[in-house]
Formats: C-alpha cells, structure tokens, sequence
C-alpha cells in the first residue's frame, strides 16, 4: 500500500517529536508535517536539529514538507493527524485535548505518545472521548519499529484501525494493547528484566558491563528473532512451551523464587543505596554513549532480521 | 590468538553436547572431539545427527576429528578439555566428577554445562575442587556467543583464566559470573522478563504473538546492540543512568509495584490455572518453531551486529 497523503501535525518538538517528525517525512513522502512547540526558537531549532534525525533520507526534500506552526489553531487546523508528546502531565494533556477537539478538522485521527497517561485519563474533557488512542513509541520512533496502540475503552474502532493501517503502511511494527494497564507492555517487560539486573549488580552476581554482556550474547539476538514465548515454545521441542515448561517449570519457579526473595528483602526499589553504586559503574564503564552509533548498529540488526 | 590444539572429552550427547560438539569442530581446527554417552547406538547416532549442527562447516573434514568413546575411561584419558552435559541431577554429577578426576590427566579443564546446580555441590567428593567450573551455554552454544563462566568459591583463578582464555581464542562471548546464585544470570533476567509477559497475556492486556512482536520491534534489536546498563545510561542523555533514573524512576517504580501486585495476587506460579491457556495460545501461534530457520537469522543478526 502506498503511503497516505496527509498533514501530520506535531504538538511538541522534544527529541521524541523530531523523531516522530523524521519518521513521518522520511517514510511517507507525500505528508506535510507541522510543527508546534512553546519554544521561542523553534525554527531555528528545528532547522538545526531535524537533520540529525534524517540520516537515510534526502534532508532538503524532508525540511521543504516541514512547517511552524505558530500556534495549536493553525497547527491543528487542517491536520489528519495530531501526534502530541508535551509534558507528561495529565492536566495538561486534558486541556490540550478538549482544545484540539474544538481546533481540528472532524476526521481527525489523535495520538498521544504519552509513556504513562491513559487516554481514559487524557480524554476526560473531550466531547467526544471515541476519538483519542495512546502511540507509545519506543524511543527513538525514526530507528525502533515498535508503536504501542493503547486505546481507553471508549476509543472507537475506527480509530484503532486508522491508527494501526497508517503505522503498517510506513513498514512499522504497530501493536494493540487491549487494555490499559500501568506502563502499558514494553517497559512493563523491560523494567522487570532491568529490575534482575539491578538485584544482580547490586547483590555482586556480576558488574555492569558483564551483565550487558550476557544480553548482548544471548537474550537480545534471540529474541530479535523470536520473542520470548516462541523461544521458549522452540525450546520445549515438538511438545511446545507445555513441554517446555513441564521440563524446565521447577528451575523456572526457583528462579521467580529468588527473585521475590531479593524484593521481599526490600533493597533494589528505586533511589535505595544500590542505585547510586549502580549508576557510577555504568558511568564508568560507558561515559557518554554514541548513539548515532548505536541508531546505525541497530537498523543493520533491524535489516538482518528482516531479510 | 591461534585457537589451541587440544582433545575435547564430551560427556553426554545429547542436543547440548552435539552443539558443543560442532561449537569446538567448527571454531578450532586443530581440536579433537571424543563423545561419550550411555546410548548403545552411539556412534550411529553421532554420525546422523552432528551434520544438522555443522550448518557452515566443512561437515566430512569435522567429522575426521571425531572420536567415540566406548567409556569414560577412554574419553577422559588424554583429554585437556572435559565438558560434561549429563542428566541435570547432583548425585550423578558429583559422582561423575569424582571419577573423572581419577581418570583424567593432571592439568584438564572440567566444565559443566548444568543450567542449575553449582560448582561447589558437584564438585564436593573431588579430592581437588579447584578444578571445576560451571561453563553454562544459552542454546544452542554453536549459535548463541554467551557462555555463563560460573566458578564456586573453591575454583582456582588458573581454570577461570584458561576457560575465558579458551573460549575467547574461538571467538566467543565468556562471561565470569562472581557468585554461584539460583539459576545464574541470564536465566534469572530472562525468566524475570518472561513472568511478566505470561502475567500481561494471562491478564488479557496482550496475546502471546503480539507480546512477542513487541520485544522482537523494540527490546530484542535494542538489547543486541547495547545491554540495558549501556541503553539507560543513553537514555539519560549526558547525565547517564543516574539521570534517567531522576528522570524516569517513579515510572520505573510504578511498573514494578504493579508486578508485585500480579504476584502477590498470587495466580502466576509455574503450573497455575493461566499455563494452560497461555501455552494453547502459543501452539496455535507458532505449531512447530523451525529452528533451523530461527538458528540462520540469528547468525545473521550477530553478524551485523558485530561488522
């Protein structure tokens, strides 16, 4: 399918809106973006930092599709879609919502890229509370496919599958969240296995860059390829995860075991004295991380896995 | 560094120690393998099945440094290498090793391939418990880089250093773990992820293959690159993890509460009423997982990860 033809409004120009902003002029080469932020310099800034984020793309062609807006009216007037990632901040959004509503045209789809907030919660003010879905990008949007479509209970359907045909249509990886819950999936899964290592590093199992080293070696590969349950369904051979777990069950129960042991002892919640250890040797052994580096290692892994 | 001429003893062929088998074959030239197991169809066995590991080698030219050996006796005798992967019971390990230090020359590694059981409990009936460390793979050990080195408090800092020097020279990835903990550190940070996901699926928040599309679009490739240490840190911007934490930490806490309360709930133990439903749903997904396939992505995701 080609890509649609449409007016992206961008309501916040932080590092994940110039993400976004490069994601949706470098894959969709008939949108306009516009962009609206509080920032007093926002052209420059934005003519300044847009090129970072447009590494595989003709940069020029890209920023001649780019327009300020110079407020959320003329930002939102004649938009197709308004992409919000302001403060995360729940009166904030509310306001800002109940306002674009009034501001937007009719069929216009409205994300909020919010790590935490709801869109039952953003949408309490809204005439029409069917029209607002959660895009939970995992950062940074122009390099990770992932968008989490995480729609309140009120959230029409229509919008659901607008919202996740875009996404395919530029090549993303888009998922429904069924419900809402804390967190919504991925940090969920990240922070628990971020939490292990904390618990780990903190206890002396291992240092910091050992552990990034299992991951790197292990975890990370395999489960760019097959996600956990398909591994572990591989795993258990021709019976399947129910085999899986029927052999490897107990050391699965000891390990959740330990696990709860370590947080029944109630040292590794977030700011205890592990953290500022922790925090020190990861800054020890890193500095300060090149993420261009890492952007380009991660699209020839996204590449590889792809073929 | 020139991988070492040396004879690998492997105890137990089963899928780990044909993995192992082909690891050693394929990555040092110089190497001879002796394989020993219980099955009377042994050398039948070994010589159907090890091509399927040999997927990139010169498959009749490895099978030449092949030996099968008719005892333990005979395997052990004049190896510099003894690698056990023998039913995951202490009793046959720490009776195993007791023999094998009788049998084998003075100055031979042993290594353990256990997921579970420590150094210190295997090694107690050996007159010389300096010599046994737990070299732990991720499956299959011929495609995945990890190899948990896990020594007890009695392993000599000479074997920790030849096991790291060993797998290093065949261009591995060894990790010394600094204290024997329940399930060693990449099943507890992965079995820490996957009681998550089976607590988000069991909750209805997300089905089995979407959960997987999501750590396939965004962890998976992230944790390839840079572990999550290394991948927080960046996210933190030039004050590292400790300003991510400043940043993020109330989230990260919140998600964590919200686990503690699915366990405390008390309905996501191995083999509670959720098992069934979540492994039926992964069958439907998946049917049987080609290996074979996933194996071939996966080098080639470690190969772009590593230009």
């Amino acid at each position: 399918m080609a890509a649609p033809r449409l007016t992206v409004a961008l309501i916040g120009a932080g590092t994940i809106g110039l993400s976004f902003a490069a994601l949706h002029l470098a894959k969709n080469p008939a949108c306009i973006v516009k962009i609206c932020d509080t920032r007093s310099d926002l052209s420059e800034y934005v003519g300044d930092k847009l090129c970072e984020y447009l590494v595989d793309a003709d940069v020029e062609e890209c920023k001649s599709r780019v327009q300020i807006a110079e407020s959320l009216t003329k930002a939102v007037e004649n938009a197709d879609i308004v992409q919000e990632q302001g403060p995360e901040n729940a009166d904030f959004k509310r306001t800002t919502w109940a306002q674009i509503e009034q501001l937007a045209p009719q069929g216009a789809l409205f994300w909020s890229s919010t790590s935490g907030i709801p869109a039952s919660e953003q949408s309490k003010d809204m005439k029409d509370q069917s029209r607002l879905v959660v895009v939970h990008p995992y950062n940074p949007p122009h390099v990770m496919p992932l968008l989490e479509v995480v729609p309140s209970p009120a959230t029409s359907q229509e919008v659901i599958d607008r919202t996740l045909e875009y996404w395919r249509s530029l090549g993303r990886v888009p998922v429904l969240i069924r419900k809402e819950c804390t967190g919504f999936v991925a940090n969920r899964l990240a922070f628990a296995l971020f939490r292990e290592a904390c618990s780990l590093v903190a206890q002396g199992v291992v240092g910091v860059e050992d552990l990034d080293s299992v991951v790197q070696a292990s975890m990370g590969p395999r489960w760019t390829v097959a996600g956990p349950f398909k591994s572990y369904h591989a795993g258990g051979g021709e019976g399947g995860l129910s085999s899986f777990m029927d052999k490897i069950g107990g050391t699965v129960q000891e390990c959740w075991n330990a696990s709860d042991r370590d947080v029944e002892a109630g040292n590794i919640g977030v700011g205890q004295s592990w953290q500022e250890d922790v925090c020190r040797q990861t800054d020890k052994a890193y500095g300060v991380v090149d993420a261009a580096q890492r952007d380009k290692k991660t699209k020839a892994v996204l590449k590889a896995v792809s073929e």
